[in-house]
């Protein structure tokens, strides 16, 4: 059903809970490898065609109800002077980061339409190619997880240079995060005017810091990016490991909350009312269960989901390891539930 | 005083909170950096007046209340037959992981006073060094953290092999993991025979797990060596990002539970009840800021952790790049702290 995914995220009535898979365009596809040998990762993200070709594969492959575009949450970043490189086989990584006040004359404010304008493409393009199957996902990484990157130059395990910079100096990376969510919030509203019906915020990072430094380094860069957007689209708020901050995150402007696999989805619910639609939250490594084992696995997703709105998902992104049937076991076990009793 | 920690450890008065710093005998440190200009890693763990040297290093330099023995949790495996290298720059890999049953076969039950005689040797070389200043804790990593190193083959991200098999074959993981348990109680007795004082045991990656599934396969092996080595030395238990674990936890037959620093102690409290002593947990990059600042978040620290047994420390090992003197502000900011009332 075309508008099921767009109806769940607005609480209206649902035949059952839609289902999509968190990095769903991506090296579990075959299909995808194959046009990856050719292609490089950034020259996919910067090809409108291939970049739309790419996020409606999983509607062709798996059958989800929802497609979400393909791009890096580090695109932003780029378009305000910030040299991104994905080497193969590495992360991606920032060459220069930006360890402090004196490192953001480097930084711009972009015109989004010019600097990002593939994205706004890709996001046509898609449109067009998914010809209203299903709705368009689009996305933006979370200000704090930005900053995390451009700060230490890539992926880290400590983020000692970020965590250093929010002790020693809180108002300069404050700054570096309002600037990074003034770019953030024109390239989702860029996002939505080319035609994403919904928008996802990856805050992979916030988890790191414990409730009141998450309200006070993390958040105000966060409500600004969510309000400015939130009359636009429906807004899901995706973090990771962050079990911890459910007080706040109970509080943001959003419709749908993505929750980790770590965090039963009826004890979440219990923590931020029913006032938001939780999204997620089977373990990734469960679609490397035998099928029926899935649909076990997937059973007990639904049942713990049930007491309120939900959306089926992984509770992180797809394992690049997890063989393409399996995951269509996932979606159809979803697909294939009873209908829920006063649904 | 010299048995502070030790009385803290078993909820007897204290006047003060003791304080001692996860990894403070490490690289933050320029005598041991010093040491490892001359030194690699492994053979500063097995050469025992080296390890022993280092162990009271901190004592010297930074006036704590408990010494830790310097060695490497994957120590163990490598007698069980695993082969460990520590490359300079990386981190430790086993070049060939144990992804199955099938690898059970090169996995053996090592006698560990020949084996694993050089810790104990150190061991009681350090307390010989100590003489009776502070006490002396020994560790060893958890069943499923050691498992998850040697199924990896070193560190990860996302631990596919790990939770792979967990899915998979979750009977062979069991054996594996008691495998390790065995090996892992004689090695903790082998350290209380030694000198050590008191036990801490490191389960880095626990929190990878939801809850009924920290149940089912990390928590038997767990219980099987925190069972075997309650009776000899109290017992700390320390995991990170587990704050969704924390009902699960509450039930261990420890004495302490170590803390990260995302979670605030007094709701920690709440959550597990007053019949634990609490460990930690100010932010390892708190150290980072200025001396003044380290003083302000001590004081919220030992204020957070007023309600029940506390034992200060950090919530995370400390940073390679502390300055010395910042440690040192934490270590009198808590010995220097007014008596708690009714202490």
């Amino acid at each position: 059903v075309s508008d099921l995914f767009l109806r769940a995220c607005r609480r209206q009535a649902v035949e059952r809970p839609p289902v999509w898979i968190m990095r769903q365009a991506g090296r579990y596809l075959p299909a995808y490898r194959a046009l990856r040998e050719r292609v490089d990762f950034l020259t996919l993200c910067k090809t409108p065609e291939l970049a739309a070709e790419v996020t409606a594969l999983p509607v062709a492959t798996l059958g989800v109800d929802a497609a979400i575009l393909f791009a890096d949450i580090l695109l932003p970043l780029e378009a305000m002077g910030a040299r991104l490189i994905f080497a193969p086989g590495d992360g991606p990584t920032f060459p220069e980061p930006v360890r402090g006040a004196a490192d953001r004359w480097r930084l711009r404010r972009p015109d989004v339409e010019s600097s990002l304008g593939y994205v706004f493409a890709a996001v046509g393009e898609a449109r067009r190619t998914l010809a209203g199957r299903v709705p368009l996902i689009g996305f933006a990484g979370a200000p704090w997880t930005l900053a995390a990157y451009l700060v230490e130059g890539g992926v880290s395990r400590q983020f000692a240079h970020l965590l250093a910079w929010s002790y020693s100096d809180p108002g300069g990376l404050r700054d570096l995060l309002d600037a990074i969510a003034e770019v953030t919030l024109d390239y989702l509203l860029g996002q939505v005017a080319a035609g994403a019906q919904a928008l996802q915020i990856f805050d992979t990072w916030g988890g790191l810091l414990d409730a009141p430094r998450f309200r006070d380094l993390a958040l105000p860069s966060l409500q600004r990016v969510l309000e400015g957007a939130a009359g636009e689209a429906p807004l899901i708020y995706f973090g990771q490991g962050n079990a911890h901050l459910l007080p706040v995150l109970r509080e943001l402007p959003v419709a749908v909350l993505g929750v980790d696999w770590r965090q039963p989805l009826n004890e979440v619910r219990r923590a931020v009312g029913s006032g938001l639609v939780l999204q997620g939250n089977l373990d990734p490594a469960a679609l490397l269960a035998p099928p029926p084992e899935i649909a076990r696995h997937t059973a007990a997703l639904l049942a713990a989901g049930a007491g309120g709105g939900h959306i089926a998902n992984l509770g992180h992104g797809i394992l690049p390891s997890t063989p393409v049937e399996h995951a269509r076991a996932f979606v159809r076990a979803v697909q294939d539930a009873a209908p829920r009793p006063g649904a």
